[in-house]
């Protein structure tokens, strides 16, 4: 059986939608399809999900809820209009719509989450719809009772009893199209996922039925091994795995929210990342164990928006506990950090610059000097973590000369490198200027023909 | 006013002290002089602060105290009679010596620190007696009641009012000779500092009298930018900042233990290293800052006994703390660690092997399973760091390639890199096996003629 999921763009119109049909009607295999909502249908168009927002909103602020909401509906009566469909589809949305906006708004992100939700509920009604329409046997199944989700104010998540749930959810004869994005309580209560939620959703339903593969459509080819906005015509990737997509998921490569494929990944089920637009280019596949294919680096991926704490201390390394202690206060700041390298006497802490605040910091600073009695303590901002990703850098000598030599002749200096731990991945700071250069400089490096 | 130290075998017989009155003679400001004990005259020597370690060892244990008590005595006899001193001096010595073994022994840790400090002790004696035999005045000062150290069972350090007891000790007419290695509590109880400690005196002398200058004589013309018995005639040094010397002394540079310079670096207070056998040499210079000479890099250490603690768990990024707990279960088994580079889902724990047991290892595994539920936790033992320090590195463009570059030709595999927190250093991890190997490709690296 296979689950797949159709990403926000590949369910944007009518048109689209008749290629997803395509798309499930060529493999009997493809029983469960997991959908968005409607996204762009061209480059400065808006979301459904962002037009459910600015609803959302209106009804929480005494705006112009008519009007946004027929603005919701008419997205919808578009698509059914050109799918042929008759008029029942779309008063059913709108209907579904008018009762979420009167719904209870005590509590301001349960009632947006529940408006914002209907995007991908309304479409997976319709696209079930439509299906049936052309002879595709399909039904609609709503994630209430089965995809149960865990209880506010921790970050919504699928609970275990949700996989048993869903089982069998591909057992029966029609194909089930199955809303993104969301689950329920309990209690009954609508919580969304994060933001590219979707992702997650087919990843728990391949999950809970033990899918032979994950498909996962979207609007590119496959998975490219850097940044085609920033290195011109990068090579595709055929195969990657879960380690190196994980390590990639880090920056830059925004195919998958990084949480969205764990469920798949927990049972070993095989994802492929497929074009909607073109479904017979093969797409990359997401596997535990790859082939090798002689090339020691399997994706570039570049981030920025980091800034480093650095604390400097004699005798530092004779103090137990400094590292810690430091860690410590900035956890109590509720920050995450990505990296510690340390000298002797140093350590810095590589921090995403968008957790902190000016006076975050003034607490970190002063903390640091109280309690830890340190000699030095700054903040610098404006860097950007590059990291090189590929299974087959786990014995490569000479990796870390390549990748440092090519990012010298850029005459960028490097302000951090780490490597060490995960044996598929090498992170090196540099300036944020210098990120898209040195990006070229490595994909021309570890890419080019002359290098292979 | 100069404050110098001589080393073990800078006091190691006639010969020798004749070469340090020598010195002191040749300079007005040679004020104060810390000694150490007669240390080794040749190779397989034994250094009379072994002989004492023997001899409280034999009166803790019922041994054969009188013969090992001669063996003491007989070194100090064989230097006064070449220096052609009356017997005073070893009978003062031997009486000195009996009245420690026969102190308390409740606490046998203070009672060996009593007998081993006797070597600089008395020493210090000896010495006073053979400058005023020249012509020399000097006179023995006692560190009872001046430097004054802290009391059990913290490591041995100078109390801040042991500089005030020594602020005036140069300010007579005599040479202040002074026994290194030991203080008195407040009470009145001997303790010595670590080994290597009379280092330490000589720094806290340097600063109490804010000496204008601190020289340590040992053995060697200078300290060398790379191990000698590795490296084939590596260069001297002339010139290195506190910072530089400080992360040379992490590994491979035995010259000044960590903590012994900590005193005059605090103040400011410049440092030579000399040779007592060719005082004409110019020796070292240890400053707060200094002049740049065109190289990079200044030294290379490198050190063995390094084992990595891996931790992988899958999201770990998201969690915050997790790094922390970490460092915090390590804490709690009082071991320290160097380094902990990261990957997105992976950290790993640079730790010196010395401090580990199998017993701690499986301690440790087990509650980073089961209270971090970490997925895969391992130690891996057997690596050496190297690390590459100079004040040029802070923003030498292609140092870091230029390092990786020469490793790997040696074929060798960079297991860890560290850089980014000291601006000073670079640090390499790299199997036991490769150490040397890739210490002399790096000094070829930096400082063949070639690449200068």
């Amino acid at each position: 059986m296979i689950v797949c999921k159709f990403g926000g763009t590949s369910v944007a119109n009518a048109e689209q939608i008749k290629k997803v049909a395509n798309i499930v009607k060529s493999n009997p295999d493809r029983k469960i399809v997991a959908v968005s909502a409607p996204g762009k249908r061209y480059g400065d168009d808006i979301k459904v999900t962002d037009l459910l927002i600015d609803l959302a909103d209106a009804a929480l602020n005494n705006g112009d809820v008519t009007n946004k909401l027929q603005n919701v509906v008419n997205r919808y009566k578009e698509i059914t209009d050109e799918l042929g469909l008759d008029q029942t589809v779309c008063d059913v949305i709108a209907k579904d719509l008018q009762e979420r906006v009167a719904s209870d708004k005590s509590k301001q992100e349960l009632f947006i989450d529940n408006i914002k939700a209907s995007g991908e509920d309304n479409n997976a009604k319709l696209i079930a719809e439509y299906f049936n329409a052309i002879g595709l046997r399909a039904k609609y199944v709503s994630p209430k009772d089965r995809l149960v989700v865990n209880d506010l104010p921790e970050r919504t998540m699928a609970l275990p009893e949700a996989y048993d749930n869903l089982k069998d959810l591909g057992n029966g004869d029609e194909i089930v199209v199955f809303p993104g994005f969301f689950g329920y309580t309990r209690e009954g209560i609508l919580r969304t996922f994060d933001r590219g939620g979707s992702d997650i959703t087919g990843s728990i339903l391949a999950a809970a039925v033990k899918a032979d593969l994950y498909e996962n459509f979207t609007d590119v080819d496959c998975v490219f091994s850097a940044n085609p906005k920033v290195v011109n015509d990068p090579v595709g990737i055929s195969e990657i795995t879960y380690r190196e997509m994980r390590e990639l998921s880090y920056s830059g490569f925004s195919v998958f929210h990084d949480e969205a494929l764990m469920p798949v990944f927990k049972l070993g089920i095989p994802v492929t990342v497929k074009n909607t637009n073109n479904p017979s280019a093969p797409g990359t596949k997401i596997l535990p164990v790859r082939q090798p294919n002689g090339r020691p680096v399997t994706g570039i991926s570049a981030d920025s928006g980091f800034s480093i704490l650095y604390v400097s201390k004699y005798l530092m390394n004779r103090e137990v506990g400094f590292g810690r202690k430091l860690l410590q206060i900035i956890e109590e700041e509720h920050i995450s950090y990505d990296h510690t390298p340390s000298g002797l006497d140093d350590i810095s802490v590589v921090i995403r610059s968008n957790q902190l605040t000016p006076a975050a910091e003034e607490r970190i600073l002063k903390r640091v000097k109280e309690e830890l009695h340190a000699d030095d303590v700054h903040f610098r901002h404006g860097f950007s973590m590059i990291v090189i990703v590929g299974e087959g850098m786990r014995n490569n000598t000479g990796l870390a000369a390549r990748a440092a030599s090519a990012i010298s002749r850029t005459g960028a200096n490097i302000e951090m490198i780490n490597q060490g731990s995960s044996e598929v991945s090498l992170v090196f700071g540099v300036l944020q200027q210098s990120e898209n250069q040195i990006l070229r400089a490595l994909y021309d490096e570890f890419f080019s023909l002359v290098s292979l």
